[in-house]
């Protein structure tokens, strides 16, 4: 049993993907900052209950369990932050108005989201509270945009779909709550033979539009299609006036439809999107509309929002070229000190010698030294150690 | 039941708070890195044996046990970040020589340490290994102070103890190890009659010693002090000679002594020292040397280094006066984006109205309007909504 392996799924962030992930910590939330967004910092660990609230079975057999020694009551590890955001808009900050909120704070998962999966994402998101209108689906999908942007990644695709068209779908079915959860397995990973013998009850007319949800993905052209095949209830419809009204809004974005994708941890209730950048074949971030998870906090508020994992998206970004450091002499030479202090106020890293290291200092990351030359202190190119 | 109670000790950081612990973090890791100290980031989780390498029984309680799924095993909740420092120093960077890496991250505690204190502190720290002279410990004690000084806290005084002390005095006493562990507990609680009753059947020489321990404080005198009336065994002498010449070094910091203090996690084994500061009773910051910890992860290296809890820190610190933000209308008007983006390239935030809120925009952190006035955008106070 060797003590330093880390189990299954879990990884160290080693200095260079550390200084990666502080710099786009940093310029994200500076740029959720900039748009009125603050920062809070949910615990790692609250009550179970309070986790898992509105939540589905997969939030469940994600979060990690532990009794609390204090209460004898089970805690869970955090394994969603959006829950707990929610609660401190309902709660904790009570506003009659508009709450928009940021945050980054790690997660732990029991198991992991898939086999390239870490069980540890470093959560990184930001929800807009109080509002019920399309312009603040518009405006998530747009800040998360600039942040892929930010990053430096860019964003090649935005799939816009809305969860009100598969529970319109499966209300009219009169499926059974467990039935749904497989109905919504099934859509998720666009399985129709299994679709279909879900449905083989189910009448006529909700049968061929749930089977053609899964084909309805692609361009604008989508929502014209889906007009066509889809019965005209009244929710149906609205959803995808929603959708249209939506897209036009995000003009210049690199928008497509899925009818089908309804990911996400089953809280959602509207619109809900996933956004596509760099080299990932998977989604760097997920978002929607979850009006309905403030409601077991004591206040029901219209809530859209989106997160991402910082780690998956450091991944995707080149790593910076590092600025080596500069070796500096201990002693107490005359303006050494003060020559160490203006370089470091310019952003210098100065690492100061200590004795007995020759040879290692360019491992440490050196690549320069301060030397004293004709009395006066001058950064020279470390040679050889 | 309600959904909104947080577990005891456990709190959310709202938005005013959350900016403080944001702006703290990035200034003392920023100090961190111009000094030479790449950050790390450890996982939240990792198998138990692994965190609890080297440590005592104090970790052992504080530690949240949970089983991994997916190996069957033991998982612990990082109870202190210090031994998975070690560990990645030890085994995964692998240098020859100095490593200089600092982290900060969140670790829970299945216990409270005081009445006072949180079960999630979030922990910041640097760690310096690999160089076993005293020039090591002096580097951490003065950049803890300038850390301290960066937070605009200050420090009022530094404690000096060394670990080695009591160590040689528990072995002439010939202490089995869990009356060690009493005997070390009743010196930290400066528990007078407790020591009396475990050192009844101690030598004389060492009975004194060990009872002279809790009145060993205050400013230089004490090191004289204690050469008097402490055994010349050669670990004590050495113990004294590293204290003096520490202080030496830290010429200009308000050094006191206090040879009874033997904080921390038990792994501490040569200077130990507790920083002071603000308007806090309690220690800011603790740290010393922990040379054999890295010895489980296969390689003991010489490593000396401090945390601090950055929520205790920032409760030190004044909260800043937030800077409003600034109200824009959502239309499309010309020069209106030109005029929000140049507004927020100079670091003001700027939130977008949506409709139907009026009234509540001082509420969310407005203080200012962007207006339109005879053709030019103009920031205007916000009036009475």
């Amino acid at each position: 049993m060797l003590r330093w392996v880390l189990p299954e799924y879990i990884q160290d962030a080693l200095p260079a993907e550390a200084a990666k992930l502080e710099d786009l910590r940093r310029r994200l939330l500076d740029d959720f900052r900039l748009n009125g967004y603050q920062l809070v910092a949910p615990p790692l660990l609250e009550y179970l209950e309070s986790l898992l609230t509105g939540a589905g079975q997969d939030l469940q057999l994600k979060t990690l369990k532990l009794v609390d020694q204090l209460s004898g009551r089970l805690m869970g590890v955090r394994a969603d932050i959006t829950p707990q955001v929610a609660r401190i808009d309902a709660h904790l900050l009570n506003r009659k108005g508009v709450a928009r909120l940021c945050y980054c704070g790690s997660v732990a998962h029991a198991v992991p989201s898939s086999l390239t999966a870490t069980r540890e994402p470093l959560q990184l998101g930001a929800e807009l509270y109080g509002h019920a209108g399309i312009e603040a689906d518009a405006e998530v999908i747009r800040l998360l945009a600039e942040a892929l942007q930010t990053a430096g990644v860019g964003t090649s695709r935005i799939d816009l779909g809305h969860v009100g068209i598969f529970k319109a779908l499966a209300q009219t079915a009169g499926l059974l709550p467990q039935k749904e959860e497989a109905l919504f397995d099934c859509l998720q990973s666009k399985d129709l033979p299994g679709l279909r013998e879900l449905l083989v009850e189910a009448p006529e007319g909700v049968r061929a539009a749930l089977l053609a949800l899964p084909t309805l993905y692609g361009g604008v052209d989508v929502l014209a299609r889906a007009r066509e095949v889809l019965p005209r209830q009244p929710e149906i419809v609205a959803a995808l006036d929603d959708l249209q009204e939506l897209a036009s809004r995000l003009a210049g974005l690199p928008i497509s439809f899925d009818l089908a994708d309804l990911r996400g941890y089953h809280y959602h209730s509207g619109v809900v999107f996933a956004a596509y950048g760099g080299n990932s074949p998977v989604a760097l971030a997920l978002g929607g509309r979850y009006d309905s998870v403030g409601r077991a906090f004591g206040r029901g508020r219209p809530a859209t929002g989106f997160s991402l994992d910082l780690r998956e998206l450091a991944a995707q970004v080149p790593d910076p070229v590092a600025a080596g450091a500069i070796l500096a002499p201990a002693g107490g030479e005359a303006g050494l000190s003060a020559t160490i202090a203006a370089l470091r106020a310019g952003g210098e890293n100065v690492m100061i010698e200590l004795p007995g290291h020759e040879g290692t200092w360019r491992e440490a990351g050196c690549d320069r030294r301060l030397v004293l030359r004709g009395g006066a202190w001058q950064v020279e190119p470390l040679q050889g150690e």
